[in-house]
């Protein structure tokens, strides 16, 4: 069989393997990129991010949910949302991302490749379709396969009752009642959209605490807004066993506790197994963990220096936005190019209704590491433009060093966060100081305006 | 008659009188601001800023504006929208905003006179009101009196089929047909409201040109837009008369070059009357202009030096943003505080329907100047962002210099372009050069990775 050549190929086309390959593509090297049929993107436009970000933007206009500091707490647009009116926009916006993504491959003269991959030896894999078999030969390689939802043999799911975050999209009907086990940012991020549209939620979780790496203001007032809309929290409680109770028509979970959650839905989003799993990475000389993790440098290469591992089947955050970030500095490190990547001010989005966002430090890392810091708050109910987007509880905090005015962190919770806090994040990337906030002039009315809101504040503490 | 003696008295409480007065409060000033009973906050709050930008998101709510890339051009949430619907969140966020803006001045312990301010020397100025008359002596005053819609002779409003923007709210229908005379900032952005609304638009303008200071491209693009929409233009047009006809039931505007154009309601912005006229300014040996417009120094002072104007009495940009920033700046000067203003690194915003926002250079302003640069573009339509919102329109430009790579200008036009302009700004003030965006995480999806595919794109261009 002929063998083509590339100087590097990339496996999965998802966020991660997209900016590898026109990375490289970028310094004139030959890459090929492989996914499955019809999977080009990844999980990220297929059934993760682009899916349920969609989503939560229909659920926002659909449910009226800003609308209700104007017309009431109970104001919903559409009396009987469907799911349907639901996933529509999704198939649109979808559609048009692949064809971006296509387009951005053909310009950059990437070779596509769809089938199945996996590896012969360290430098040969073999793509199966249909169609038949084909050799790719990569002086570098690229694992960016990412994950899918992992099941375990105690979980029936049904998908239609019970079920897991890749197939909520295709679900005939809203459930009334919703069971969410595991509350980690996929967990949440779902919950909080079916809150909004006035399904009752129970979340469940084995940790007593939510998201770690998150200041725990930001995640306070998330827990307290999540509750307005009457969603349960069940926090270290360890579930025993989920089902389908057919004489009542509900499912369940059996908490260790001895508790019994009762639902008519139940939403099983605890942890990701990698698809590395499918690629006998074993030929490559390659090993991963239980779950298909692998571990990889600072360089993004595996234990295997050609071949490098990025986005999802790394592990945390499993951001769409690091995994991109990773491909390049991957593809960036293989041919020679210099590029780096500060931890400390790679921002996080978390599309929870309300939206969270956060760069640098959190006020316990700064507590732990001992490093002083002040605070300046801004509470969107101050802002005209908060009052005007019907956002009266979205809060920015700045964390700051006192003596020197630098910005230490940027925590925000509330409505364009994940724009906002951008600002913040060239501030602190190009060595601006609170006094910056102050003396900036920001459009009015803006969510923005919360910089010098927050700085003034936190001035005024000194 | 008792003098009540203060280091500042502000006449005025709009963006520049209530931020001239708190920042002279915190200096430990002894500060008086004087507006007329019911007025406090300004034309801003009253009439202008806050009731036409909550307006603006009414509209963009109800007529499901951004839904339409989903469900069809003609899509509509509310197919009877009232005027009542839409300026019911305005007495809202009003009344709110009242609220905030006296617990701000009294906190700050500036005190607040009720009534009609009058100059009876340079230094003392009489507040009349219905509960009598009162005299403030001001070691140091501003002049903070905003502005009024100006009114002529040959326009015979009525309020209702011919009207101003201060009476737009109070509208009992919205016409199916508007013209629109006057293209300026408020004109442009009460027509787009009413486009998106579905009314049938007339545009006139005396100039020839729209919005000089913005960017050709960006115009260009809302000259677009505004026309999907059904905006009829009619620039370089002299209007010679404007009235009712009853037997028709129609308005009309004849324009000198002999066209008549015809409607069901009438909106006249040409103009702005400053509110000078009212103070009796000769008797603190001041002048203005024939529409009331007082002339400063840098420093915000008028022709007498312990007598600073900001605001909208000193004329463009007239944004609450800048005016705001004056009043600071004013106050700073007066008692000795440094503080200055980088009129670079001013943003304007624009609310129209889509928005416009820039910072820094236009490429008019470059080319004049001699100043050599490259462009750097991205469209909403390649973010996934752009597409969840259903703004497939909008577009973000850097215009930047070719060898220091430094931003000379960031131009916006679309959906939350008055938030994310920030970000541009921040980098321009900090000395970030076009590699910040290439080398910056932004979190996915974002409108704000527009700053990375345009600098990508800006740097393929050299």
């Amino acid at each position: 069989m002929d063998v083509n050549e590339y100087d590097l190929v990339v496996i999965g086309s998802g966020p991660a393997g997209q900016k590898s390959a026109i990375c490289a593509a970028k310094l004139r090297k030959k890459v090929a990129i492989i996914d499955r049929k019809k999977t080009i993107g990844g999980v990220c436009v297929h059934t993760g991010t682009i899916p349920s970000k969609t989503l939560r933007e229909a659920v926002l206009y659909l449910s009226g949910f800003r609308q209700r500091s104007f017309y009431g707490r109970n104001y919903v647009l559409k009396d009987q949302i469907a799911m349907s009116d639901l996933v529509f926009r999704a198939q649109a916006v979808m559609s048009r991302e692949i064809e971006v993504i296509k387009a951005q491959l053909r310009r950059n003269q990437v070779a596509t490749f769809e089938g199945d991959a996996r590896f012969l030896d360290p430098h040969t894999i073999e793509v199966r379709s249909d169609d038949g078999s084909q050799l790719l030969r990569g002086h570098y390689i690229v694992i960016a396969c990412g994950t899918r939802p992992a099941h375990s043999a105690d979980i029936p799911m049904d998908g239609r009752r019970i079920f897991d975050s890749d197939v909520v999209h295709c679900l005939e009907e809203i459930p009334r009642e919703l069971v969410v086990v595991g509350a980690g940012i996929i967990g949440l991020e779902f919950a909080s959209m079916f809150a909004a549209l006035g399904v009752k939620v129970t979340l469940l979780d084995q940790r007593p605490t939510l998201l770690d790496f998150v200041d725990r203001e930001i995640v306070e007032s998330l827990c307290f807004q999540l509750r307005q809309l009457g969603t349960v929290f069940r926090l270290g409680e360890k579930v025993v066993s989920v089902g389908f109770d057919a004489e009542r028509d509900r499912v369940f979970a059996r908490l260790e506790s001895g508790k019994n959650v009762h639902g008519q839905g139940l939403l099983y989003t605890v942890g990701r197994q990698a698809n590395s799993d499918q690629l006998e990475i074993e030929a490559a000389g390659l090993q991963s963990d239980g779950r298909g993790k692998m571990v990889v440098n600072e360089h993004f290469q595996t234990t295997v220096d050609h071949i490098y591992a990025a986005g999802d089947v790394i592990g945390f955050p499993a951001l769409a936005s690091t995994s991109m970030e990773q491909g390049r500095l991957a593809s960036c490190h293989m041919f020679g190019k210099p590029g780096k990547m500060i931890p400390n001010l790679i921002p996080y989005g978390i599309y929870t209704i309300p939206e969270i966002s956060m760069v640098g430090h959190t006020e316990e890392q700064l507590t732990k590491e001992k490093i002083p810091y002040e605070v300046g708050l801004a509470r969107y109910a101050e802002l005209a433009k908060g009052q005007m987007l019907g956002d009266d509880q979205g809060l920015l905090k700045l964390l700051f060093d006192p003596d020197s005015l630098k910005i230490l962190g940027v925590h925000v919770i509330g409505d364009r966060a994940a724009e906002i806090v951008h600002i913040g994040q060239a501030a602190m990337s190009l060595g601006g100081t609170l006094e910056y906030f102050r003396d900036t002039v920001f459009n009015y009315p803006t969510l923005a305006e919360a910089y010098k809101v927050a700085a003034l504040d936190g001035l005024n503490k000194l």
